[in-house]
């Protein structure tokens, strides 16, 4: 296999816009070339991670993407995994690369949701679950992220107070990022106060409908070293598995399997171990997302991770920074950005662009991408110079 | 690169069904696998095939389809590029395999649309092009492909007859498919009568919506040996290529480059010529797709594909058989399916598994697979025994 390195990555405010799903690729797309400082034509293909542009009227986005960007030779597709698309079109465009099949690959990520009202949205995200028995049902993601809430603090002691650490923690991150959805500081009792969405998870432990894009772009060492291009960042370690598609059919509600073989995965590949990551950006729809996230990885034991979290240690100054960026939280979470958004967080912490965000000393990052409640996860594992 | 191997395909029968996508994928997986002679455990990873899945109230069908299969740790993504989602999906399976990250993918394509009104299904199906300038505007497949025949007409006297001819000869080979959509033989004069859809195409003239999947095996040759399977069918040529968007870009309007690029790049990779070809199966959603696309791989010269159709010479006993299966025509056009879906046919020739379609003495096969008006194309080039 040969060396990947990710060359550039760029994304556009999350939050609400007028703009279309595929404005919002080709501005993050435009941006990610130009801080690679390539030209669009070096671009051989690319791979666009959406999941509800039907919504939108619009699919098949990638000619209409490589035509902006004066490159409608370049062969692109749509790759959907859910809320794990983004991190899947990374996993795709590596194994791209890495293959020598391309030398140069722009993943765009990019989803526009707030032309829905609440309910529609709801129920359209509810279609990256197994609809038929679950959110036909009226179990949406909100409610099938409390049960495993439910289940996470029947058998750990898990309390909606440690639950309530890691919204706020987020927020403290996302006020510190000026692309962020909501960029304000929250506390515990705004939390435990903000109303009811599916008990035990209240409307701040739960991440917003966003609208946003990002794009990273994928080089081969051989296209790094004919252009005389810095090599600031590179992929070791990629990871992806997917896990049952619907919550009825687990034994455990405590874990995401799918987390557990993709972590697997990604640090055998980058031969590390989870305690050489010096930060991540994980998959927080909710609050107790983050905290299963952060005990499938091995960050903590099982259990451990909610009180590591009240103690401070996944702040961005404590012993393992957790979401810098904000998270799907506080960042927000447009649905096909979210994945390539992380690897966003990524190249900006580890060529020292982060400002007050930045992970002091940070060399490895991790991104953790999750469809659904683990019907699919990615991980990847990035390496500053 | 790894030798790569079609080591199994199967597909559903096309028409009118009351099943979902989902159960389709798996009885078209489940068949696969099943001639391909492993279990399911052997499968590594998949890619689904699908492009309106929201129109079903389902997304992230992967592991949906890996669990009912039993084996939901296998990643799987849906690869959508509008009708060239079937293709873009047996591409990156080939490129995972080749490159050695897999060593047996499943790539399952399905549909379901016949649950929606016509019109309904026309406007989803313009989703896949330019909607914003196409679609929006009324200009839905049908009036685009209208365009293109009507210049094709003005530049080479291609005539309503010729494409009749298309028509007539597909569904002569639908008639001898036993999973095709349609069954039964027409007449030059039944096409010429029949409704005008979009002048002009008529409804003969023009594919159906069709429900369906089908479902291909791709694997290694390592796994061939360790398995003491029989290497019936070889993948030799992959080419994959973009074209602009919508039509009002296109400085031609007779040919698409998407075509030309991608069919030009699978034989180079196969290191074979267009004429080394025993038969190909072509995307014919409408008739002049056909003639266009025969011209644009260089089966027959600029304006003469026309003159060849008529003079029988694409028939199953001509000397260039296109669409023995009856192609998107006759034996119909479940999108997501569709590309997977001339692998089948592929498979089942080089097999020599097509009963009364057999073409004789088939060795080497090709796929063309296109995406709304050339925004995507995917050509394959395989080879038998």
């Amino acid at each position: 296999m040969n060396k990947v390195f990710l060359l550039s990555a760029a994304g556009t405010s999350y939050g609400k816009t007028d703009l279309t799903g595929r404005d919002l690729s080709m501005l993050a797309s435009k941006h990610a070339i130009e801080r690679a400082g390539i030209k669009s034509q070096d671009i051989q293909a690319a791979f666009i991670a959406n999941a509800f542009g039907m919504a939108e009227k619009q699919g098949h986005l990638g000619p209409l993407l490589m035509s902006s960007l004066g490159i409608p030779h370049a062969p692109s597709s749509t790759i959907e995994a859910a809320c794990c698309s983004g991190g899947s079109a990374i996993r795709e465009a590596y194994i791209n690369v890495a293959s020598g099949f391309y030398d140069v690959i722009l993943v765009a990520g990019t989803e526009k949701i707030s032309h829905l009202d609440t309910l529609t949205a709801t129920t359209y995200f509810s279609y990256g679950g197994d609809y038929c028995f679950e959110g036909n049902s009226g179990a949406s993601f909100p409610g099938l992220y409390a049960t495993m809430a439910r289940s996470h603090m029947h058998e750990y002691g898990t309390t909606e107070e440690e639950l309530a650490a890691v919204a706020v923690k987020n927020h403290d991150n996302g006020f510190l990022n000026d692309k962020a959805h909501f960029q304000k500081r929250i506390t515990i009792d705004d939390v435990l106060k903000s109303a009811v969405v599916a008990d035990p998870l209240k409307l701040y432990d739960s991440c917003p409908f966003s609208d946003g894009a990002a794009a990273a772009i994928i080089a081969s060492e051989e296209f790094m070293d004919k252009n005389n291009l810095q090599k600031r960042v590179s992929i070791k370690g990629s990871g992806r598995s997917g896990g049952s598609g619907s919550l009825h059919t687990r034994k455990d509600m405590t874990s995401l399997e799918s987390t557990i073989r993709a972590s697997r995965e990604a640090l055998k590949h980058a031969n590390i171990n989870i305690k050489d990551i010096d930060f991540a950006e994980v998959h927080d729809c909710f609050t107790i997302a983050e905290i299963i996230a952060m005990e499938d990885l091995g960050i903590f034991e099982k259990g451990e991770a909610g009180k590591a979290v009240v103690e401070g240690r996944t702040k961005i100054n404590g012993d393992i920074p957790i979401n810098p960026s904000g998270g799907l939280k506080s960042k927000g979470h447009p649905v096909g950005a979210t994945g390539v958004g992380q690897v966003v967080e990524v190249f900006e912490q580890l060529t020292r662009n982060s400002k007050k965000r930045q992970v002091e000393d940070a060399r490895i990052g991790l991104t953790h991408n999750v469809g659904a409640t683990g019907g699919s996860c990615a991980v990847h594992i990035f390496e500053g110079e």
